[in-house]
């Protein structure tokens, strides 16, 4: 990942990745090991941890560990974060929509 | 970009860089031609073009071309799609929230 990737950057980019989405899709449902994250996925244990230091950077997922057990949680202000910015283009996009059918409208009556 | 690719997985990539971001912006606030796309940002025309397939292989974007002139629209079903992803992983995160709470106030009671 190259040094100036802002923040939405490293979201989405962590999100362009179907396993990973997995992971995210399991902790929504709450808190899990990495042994929970990686049952139903096909792949080593390296590779897991690999997808979730992607998901930690891009700020998705945080993790603590205690004894040898590492927990991992959803962060949902940066999932926000990431909903946000398409819920704004889609919103600008209906209001142009709206003014359009008002213009059309106009010209109608 | 592999060719198991998924759909959110093309569109998130598609997102993860702040270039194509400012297209989809852009493209938000109604039709815009290659041209007027490239305007804002710093780059050569085959950079822009560039972009702008990464855009329309997510299906985030189509384009079409009149004459010598290309427009380029914005698919709302697509960002939708990008934007409900997040909004589900969210609302199951609040949910368990919710639980939670009703959980701890019963405790208390």
């Amino acid at each position: 990942m190259l040094n100036h990737s802002s923040p939405l950057d490293l979201m989405y980019a962590a999100l362009a990745d179907g396993n990973r989405r997995s992971m995210v899709d399991r902790l929504s449902h709450g808190p899990a090991t990495v042994k929970q994250l990686a049952e139903p996925l096909v792949m080593s244990l390296p590779a897991v941890l690999q997808h979730l230091r992607v998901l930690e950077e891009s700020g998705l997922v945080r993790s603590q560990k205690t004894g040898r057990v590492r927990t991992c949680y959803l962060e949902p202000a940066a999932l926000t974060a990431a909903e946000q910015w398409i819920a704004d283009r889609r919103a600008g996009w209906m209001s142009r929509l709206d003014r359009l059918d008002d213009f059309l409208q106009g010209e109608d009556s």
